[in-house]
C-alpha cells in the first residue's frame, strides 16, 4: 500500500478508503505489539484523511488535541516504517511531536484552539491565507481552555476549522453538560424540519405579520442545532458521519471558503475497524500488548499496583467514614476511583477533564467538613496549581491530593512525566507533603492523610510500582514530621523519599558487598521535615539522596535549605532527576539513560575522597 | 443608621432603600481614604441588600467571586465600625476573608461557582435545605474555571443560585464572546415578543400541524435569551435592572422555590451612586485616596512605576520591531500594555480573563516566529503553570514572561502576593529567569528578553518601586547567565535578586558604618546561574541572600544547589519570606513585621561568630 504513487490530494474516495484500511492495519499490527492508545485513533482515521486530501498540512497547521488519537497523521507524513518503534525508547511518540515534523506537542487535554487562535492571529500578521485546523475530542471540550479559546475566537472571528470529533466519550464515559447538550445534537434531526416548518408557515401569513417574520429570519440560526456555538460566535456545521469520506470532505471544503471560524462536528466511532473495540469505552483507550484476534492483553502477572492498592484502600475507608468523599477528573479507572463512584455515586465524582474545577469543588467541601481525596496525576496536578494554592492552602483546608503517576511514567513521555509536583507543592504554604516507599505503607499514607483536618496534604506514589516489596522494612504509621531511620551505619547516609527509599534500599546493598556500611533514612515528610533531622544528619560525613523528582527545588534542596537554616552542613549530593524534558520510552531505557543504574558506582568513586573509617 | 434596630429580612423596600445609600456613603468615606475597589462594589450594593433581605447568609453561604465587590456585605455584617480600617495592616481585608467571617477567602476570579458546586454537594449529603449562592461578575464569566464548573452543575442539576452581576465591564472593557453576547441579551426585549407571537400563530394554525406545533412548544425555551446557559443545564431568570430592589427580590425568591441551579442576569452600573465613578471603566475600579467632591486623587507625585517603565520600554522595542506581540489578561492598565494595544491592536491582545489561553495561544505565535512578551502579574500566572510548562517550555518556545508584581505587594493581601514565581518557575527545564534591580536595569531585562530565540524566559519587578535608585550602580546590558559583583569586599557577601538587590545595598551601607566591609553581588539570571559564581563566592566566608520570594525553593536555595553540585560549601543564610501566606497592609508594615527592617542588625549578631578579619 505504502508509499503511495500519488498524493492523498489527487486519490477518489475508493482510493482514500483503501489508505484508511491499511492506516488501520497498520495502527492495529503496532499498537497490538507496543501498546498505545488504540480506540480514538481508530475511531479518526477517515477524518485524518479527508484532512490531508483537502489541506496541505504544512501550510494549514494540523493541531492535534492530546494528540493520541493523530497516528493516522503519523502514517500519513513518513512515519509508516519507523511506526514500528511506537513509543518506544528512541523511536516515534505516542503523542504529535515537533522533532517528528508534527506542528505542535500535546499530551495534556483542550490546548488545541488555544493554539489555533495564536497560529491565526500570525498569520494574519503574515498575510497569509492558510488555515489552522484543530482536531479536538468531545471529551476535550470540557477542560476551560477550550472555553477560554472560544470566548475569544467567537469575538474575533479568526478563519479557522475546529473538528470535534464526537465519540461520545474521551476515556471514560461522557460527563457534563456539554456533553449531554452533544448527545442532544446527535439524536435530533428535527431542527432542520422545524426550520423548513417554519418557512412554510410564514409564506401563508398576511402582510401585517412582515415584521415579525423578519425576526423569524434573523433568528433562524438560533434555531440550528450548533446553537450554543453559534451563540458564542463559531460557525457550527453538522452533526455529519465523521465515517463518511464524502461527507466530512465536502464539510471541510465548506469550512475553508467561509473564512471565519467554524466548528465542524462529526461523529465517530471509537475504535472503528476492530470489532472487538468498536464503541468500547475505557477498556480500549490505551492499552498494553494485545492478540488481534482475541484482544486479550499479553501481559505478565503482576503484583498490585499502587492504584490498585490506593483503591482498595480508599474503598475500606469510605465504606466505613462517610466524610470521605473524592473526585477524579476524567481518569475513573487510571486512578482506581471508579470503583468508589460506583459504590458510593453520591460521595464520589469524575467531574470530566476540568482539574481546576475538581480541586477547587472539592475545596468547597472541605470548608463544609468533608474529607476530600483528589485524585489526579502528577503531571495533570499541575493544571489546578491556582485553585491548590488560591482556594485550598490560604484556608489551609484538609483536602489529600493522592498524586498518582509521580516519578518516570514511561511510554507516555515529556508531556506526562511526574517530576514537578515536589517542587511545585513545597513553596506553597500549609501544604503538608509525605511519601510512601511500598505498597504497605502507601495504606498507612492514605489513612494518615483522611486523618489530617486542619490542613492541605498530597502524597505521591509511582505508576509502575514500588521498587520495594512489602515487608522488607515493616510499615509504620505516619507521623506528622517523623523521618524513620530504617538502617544505622557509618559515614554515609542514604536518604530516600519516596520511591527514593527503595533505590536508596538497593545501592545500600551494593555497597555492602564492599563492606560499605551506610545508614538509611526513609524522609517520610519532606514538609514538615523531622525536627530532629539534624540529630541524625550530623552523624555522618556524605549524604546522598534519593528520590524520583526533579533535582532543581527538590527534596535534597529541602535538606540543603534545612542545613542552612539550622547553621550546620554535611557534605549533600542529590540523585534527582536533572534540568530538562524526559522522553518516552520504556522505563528502564529511560533510568539507564539518566544514570539511575549505577548510584552505587558514582558513590564508590566519591567515597574516596572522604575519609571513610 | 447603623446598627439597625430590626433585621434586613424585616425591612420594607424603603428602608432597604435607605440601607442601600448608608452603605454607599460608608463606602465612599473609607474608600476615599484608605483606597480600595470602588465602582465594583458601589454597583453591586442593591443585590447584596436584596441577598441579606431574602436569605440567611450563615445558612446559605453568600460565595463572593474575586470578592473586591463584597464591601456592603461586610458592612451588613457586623465589620460597619471597624470597615475604617479597610485594608490596613490588621484591619479589615479588601476581600472576602473567613476569620472575618466570610465564607470563603477570594482575590483571583472565577472560583465562586465552583465552591458553589461543591457546597451544593455537601448540602445534599447532608440533607441541608439551604442553597449556596454564587455572586459573580461579567467580568469573571471569561474564565476556564466557571465553564468547568457549569459544565457539571448543568449536568447534576444542584439546586443553586448564581448571580451574575453584569456591569459590562470587570476591569477593563468586556472583552470576549460571553461578554458580547450578555450585551444582546440586554438590548433586546425581542425574545418575549416572539415567544408571544408564536403562540399567536400556532393558535391559527390547521389541526395537521399539531405534530409541529408541539415542537415548537418545546422549542420555547430555546428562544429565551438566556439560552447559551439553558443549552448547558442552567436555568435563566433575566435580564432584570440590578438596581431595582423589588425586581432583585422577586428574582431571588422565585430562584430559591426553583430547586436546580438558576442564573439570575442583573444589569448594574458600576461606582452606582457616586455620580463621578458611575459607568466609569478602569479608572475608578481599584483606587488609593481620593477627593470625594472632586475624584482627584490624593496622591504624592512618584517616579516611573517599574509598570510604566515597562510599558514605555515595549512600546518602544514594538515599534522597531514588528515581531513582537503581547498579550495581557484582563489587566490592560495594571500592566502597562494598554498603550501598545491601543497603537498596535493587530499585535497587542487583552483577551480577558484567561491566563490559560493568554499563554497557550502566544506559544502557537512564538512557533510562527514571533516575540509573544505575556504581562501577567506573578499571582495570576500561577493560573496558568501547566501552559507555562506544557505548551511552553517543552518545546522551549521564546515567549516572555514580564512577571509584575513580583514580591510582596501590600494592601490586596494574600491572595495577590507575588511570592511564589520563582520557586514555581525555577524547575521548569528550559526556561531562562533574571530581575532587574531598577528602572534602568529593567529596560535592559526587556530588551534582553526581546533577544532570546529559542527558550522562553521570565523577568520580576515589584510593583510599588525599585528600592534602589536609578544611577546609584549603572545598569549594564543582560548576558545570558552572567552575575555582576557590584562590589568587593571581605568575609561577606551580600547576594540580591531583582528588588533584592537594593535591600542587600542598604544592609551593605549600614555594616559600612559600623566599619564591616561586605561584596555586593548582583546575581542576575537565578536560571541559568552563572557558572562562574564558585570563583566569587569561595572568596568569601559567609554569604547573605536577598530577594523578595519565599524561602523555600528560593533563590538562596538554588545557591545552595549549586554549591552542593559544585562540592563546596559557604555557610548562606537567606533573608527570603518565611514560609507562611502574608496578609495585607501597607507594604512598609508588612515588612516590618517580616523583620525586613532588621537585616543588618540580625548579620551583626550573626558575624560575631564567624572569624572576621
Amino acid at each position: 500500500m505504502f508509499p503511495l504513487n500519488k498524493t492523498l490530494q489527487e486519490c477518489n474516495i475508493q482510493e482514500l478508503q483503501e489508505v484508511c484500511s491499511a492506516i488501520r492495519q497498520r495502527i492495529l499490527e503496532v499498537v497490538s505489539k507496543n501498546g498505545g492508545h488504540l480506540s480514538s485513533t481508530l475511531g479518526a482515521v477517515e477524518l485524518i484523511v479527508a484532512m490531508h486530501h483537502v489541506f496541505d498540512y504544512k501550510e494549514n497547521p494540523f493541531i492535534f488535541d492530546v494528540s493520541h488519537q493523530a497516528y493516522a497523521h503519523k502514517l500519513l507524513t513518513g512515519r509508516w516504517e519507523k511506526f514500528d518503534t511506537l513509543r518506544r525508547f528512541g523511536g516515534i511518540s505516542g503523542f504529535t511531536k515537533p522533532s517528528e515534523g508534527d506542528y505542535f506537542i500535546a499530551g495534556h487535554s483542550s490546548t488545541s484552539i488555544s493554539l489555533g487562535v495564536g497560529v491565526a492571529k500570525s498569520f494574519a500578521l503574515k498575510n497569509k491565507k492558510s488555515l489552522p485546523i484543530a482536531f479536538i475530542g468531545d471529551g476535550s471540550m470540557s477542560a476551560g481552555l477550550v472555553y477560554e479559546a472560544l470566548n475569544e475566537l467567537g469575538d474575533r472571528k479568526y478563519p479557522m476549522i475546529i473538528i470535534l470529533n464526537d465519540n461520545e466519550m474521551s476515556i471514560a464515559k461522557p460527563i457534563g453538560a456539554i456533553s449531554r447538550y452533544l448527545s442532544r445534537l446527535m439524536s435530533s434531526s428535527f431542527y432542520q424540519t422545524m426550520k423548513d416548518g417554519i418557512k412554510k408557515i410564514l409564506i401563508k401569513m398576511p402582510d401585517s405579520a412582515t415584521y415579525l417574520a423578519k425576526r423569524f429570519e434573523e433568528s433562524f440560526k438560533l434555531i440550528t442545532p450548533g446553537i450554543l456555538f453559534e451563540e458564542m460566535g463559531i460557525h457550527y456545521l453538522g452533526p455529519i458521519d465523521g465515517h463518511n469520506l464524502e461527507s466530512i470532505i465536502s464539510s471541510l471544503k465548506i469550512a475553508r471558503d467561509m473564512k471565519v471560524p467554524v466548528l465542524i462536528h462529526a461523529q465517530t466511532i471509537k475504535g472503528k475497524g476492530y470489532e472487538i473495540a468498536e464503541g468500547q469505552h475505557e477498556r480500549w483507550h490505551g492499552v498494553g500488548a494485545f492478540d488481534i484476534e482475541t484482544g486479550q492483553s499479553i501481559k505478565k502477572a503482576s503484583n498490585l499496583t499502587p492504584t490498585e492498592v490506593f483503591s482498595q484502600t480508599l474503598f475500606d475507608l469510605a465504606s466505613n467514614d462517610k466524610k470521605i468523599v473524592g473526585v477524579t477528573a476524567a481518569m475513573p479507572t487510571g486512578t482506581g476511583l471508579s470503583r468508589l463512584i460506583e459504590a458510593f455515586p453520591e460521595r464520589f465524582w469524575d467531574v470530566a477533564i476540568a482539574e481546576q474545577h475538581a480541586v477547587t469543588s472539592m475545596a468547597a467541601m472541605a470548608k463544609e467538613g468533608f474529607k476530600p481525596f483528589v485524585s489526579i496525576y502528577s503531571t495533570f496536578l499541575q493544571r489546578a496549581y491556582d485553585q491548590i494554592i488560591h482556594d485550598t492552602s490560604i484556608m489551609s483546608l484538609p483536602l489529600k491530593f493522592a498524586i498518582d503517576r509521580a516519578g518516570i511514567v514511561g511510554e507516555d513521555g515529556e508531556t506526562h512525566q511526574g517530576l514537578l509536583d515536589v517542587a511545585y507543592l513545597r513553596p506553597i504554604p500549609n501544604m503538608i507533603l509525605f511519601a510512601p516507599y511500598d505498597n504497605a505503607s502507601l495504606k498507612k499514607a492514605i489513612v494518615f492523610a483522611s486523618s489530617i483536618n486542619n490542613a492541605p496534604c498530597a502524597f505521591r506514589y509511582p505508576r509502575s510500582g514500588f521498587i520495594l516489596q512489602d515487608g522488607i522494612f515493616e510499615a509504620q504509621d505516619f507521623n506528622l514530621g517523623k523521618s524513620r531511620l530504617l538502617q544505622r551505619g557509618e559515614d554515609i547516609l542514604l536518604i530516600g523519599y519516596g520511591n527514593g527509599v527503595g533505590r536508596a534500599y538497593e545501592v545500600l546493598n551494593i555497597l555492602k558487598s564492599h563492606n560499605i556500611s551506610c545508614g538509611l533514612l526513609d524522609l517520610v515528610f519532606l514538609k514538615p521535615l523531622d525536627l530532629e533531622l539534624k540529630d541524625i544528619l550530623k552523624q555522618y560525613k556524605k549524604i546522598y539522596v534519593f528520590s524520583d523528582s526533579y533535582l532543581l527545588g527538590g527534596v535534597g534542596s529541602a535538606i540543603l535549605e534545612y542545613m542552612s537554616r539550622e547553621g550546620f552542613y554535611i557534605p549533600l549530593h542529590s540523585f534527582e532527576i536533572k534540568d530538562c524534558f524526559i522522553e518516552h520510552g520504556g522505563i528502564g531505557d529511560i533510568e539507564k539513560s539518566l544514570g539511575f543504574d549505577n548510584f552505587a558506582d558514582k558513590i564508590l568513586v566519591d567515597i574516596k575522597n572522604i575519609s571513610v573509617s
